[in-house]
């Protein structure tokens, strides 16, 4: 029996150029058939940003002799929409956006373009995941990597549900350093901001924006927790944002809202 | 005895100069102290990005006679974090975000940088709304301004649960056309994306993305059939994006995650 390779969209949010995104790619190559479609440039902490007032352009990206991909002027969620409406000849199996450069946990998560670009996929009914590798300091994205194919296998296998994706976290560890893997839900450790205030040499005040996440104690199964400890974490998102608990407590205000 | 005014926070994403904001303005004045700090351009679409590889300038903004605000040279989330963080001098009691030129119901509420300022106020432990107009010809903001105005008192005095925000989308009617007002959850009618493939005058290839929502018919308490049918929804919105329904049937992947 002849089993066709699954064929995968690869994208990510630090740009077709990134290592995490090589790394990804070199290892779903010894399984799959992937098509890498990426911002061209950066974009970082862009949400879930579509680009609807610029046109879209698309070139073809070339890593060395190893794959080519087409690299988008537009964001993560630009690259899968084009890819699947417009670029790839037929719909991928999955969508993998990653592996990005620093965490992806907590509230990270509404922030992050590779989660976005997953999202995205998700949308367009395609199991999808974002994979991050926790650390911005002296990357290494072989763990992350076979982690991803492994995630992929699974998936491809078991499916997801319906509006749902897997956002993985994965130690910057040597496999055998990993403590294991927890299924894990949303931190709600929030950011410290600051904003450095400087002028700029015509005399013009500009500010840059900093922060760092403020550390606090979780339980065992908060992503940033696990990570913490060395776990790889597993979070299934999804894009339905209604607080449903609410709803029944909001509907006791309609009388008043309607009284006028 | 002497009460205070509230002291609200007022942002959007169509930019500092769009009528829908000044709708707004004019009607909390009549009840709040009122401090806006907005994008110095439209900046639709752009989910819940951040700005933190560019500086980010502030100018004043005069509306005639009528009022004074910042405007911001980045996006509505970096809207709420610099003034809370940086620009006001105290921490207002309410952010409100809007008057949104066009729907945020349904899918669109994961791209709406008018929802993302909402957001991020709620992040900021600061309650929040952000109100939409379901139109995008003819706009009259008056319903939705007056509409906005008795939520800010209802929920001055009731509050909201934490990590949760309103979602109001009001349609383009006179008040005495206005069905009523329904409490709903956001709605997962999709866009059916088409990208419109040109050449530019050098003979390169680009894109415009365009698309519309399917129109599928919905339950009644859902918010795009509510807004259809001529009622005002209310979503109330969460940002812990984890699907609690699915961490168990995950959890049950692990043994197989962690063989290897």
């Amino acid at each position: 029996m002849i089993k066709t390779k699954p064929y995968i969209l690869v994208t990510n949010d630090d740009g077709i150029s990134a290592p995490g995104i090589n790394a990804l790619v070199q290892e779903l190559n010894k399984i799959a058939e992937v098509v890498v479609v990426a911002p061209e440039s950066e974009k970082s902490a862009v949400g879930h940003a579509i680009t609807l007032s610029d046109p879209i352009r698309v070139s073809c990206y070339k890593k060395g002799k190893q794959w080519t991909g087409f690299a988008v002027s537009g964001t993560p969620a630009d690259c899968v929409k084009i890819a699947v409406g417009a670029l790839l000849e037929r719909r991928p199996d999955m969508v993998v956006s990653g592996i990005n450069l620093g965490s992806n946990a907590g509230i990270n998560v509404i922030y992050s373009g590779t989660v976005s670009a997953a999202t995205e996929g998700t949308i367009l009914g395609i199991p999808s995941i974002a994979v991050s590798l926790t650390t911005y300091t002296d990357p290494d994205f072989r763990t992350a990597a076979r982690f991803a194919v492994k995630m992929v296998r699974l998936v491809l296998e078991k499916g997801l549900p319906d509006r749902t994706l897997l956002n993985i976290n994965v130690p910057n560890l040597p496999e055998d350093e990993i403590q294991g893997t927890r299924i894990t839900r949303q931190g709600m450790a929030n950011f410290a901001e600051e904003f450095d205030k400087r002028v700029d040499p015509r005399n013009r005040v500009y500010y840059w924006m900093d922060g760092q996440k403020v550390d606090i104690k979780a339980d065992d199964d908060v992503d940033d927790e696990a990570i913490k400890n060395g776990f790889i974490s597993i979070t299934p998102i999804k894009y339905d944002l209604t607080n449903y608990d609410f709803i029944q407590s909001l509907n006791n205000w309609i009388p008043e809202i309607e009284a006028g």
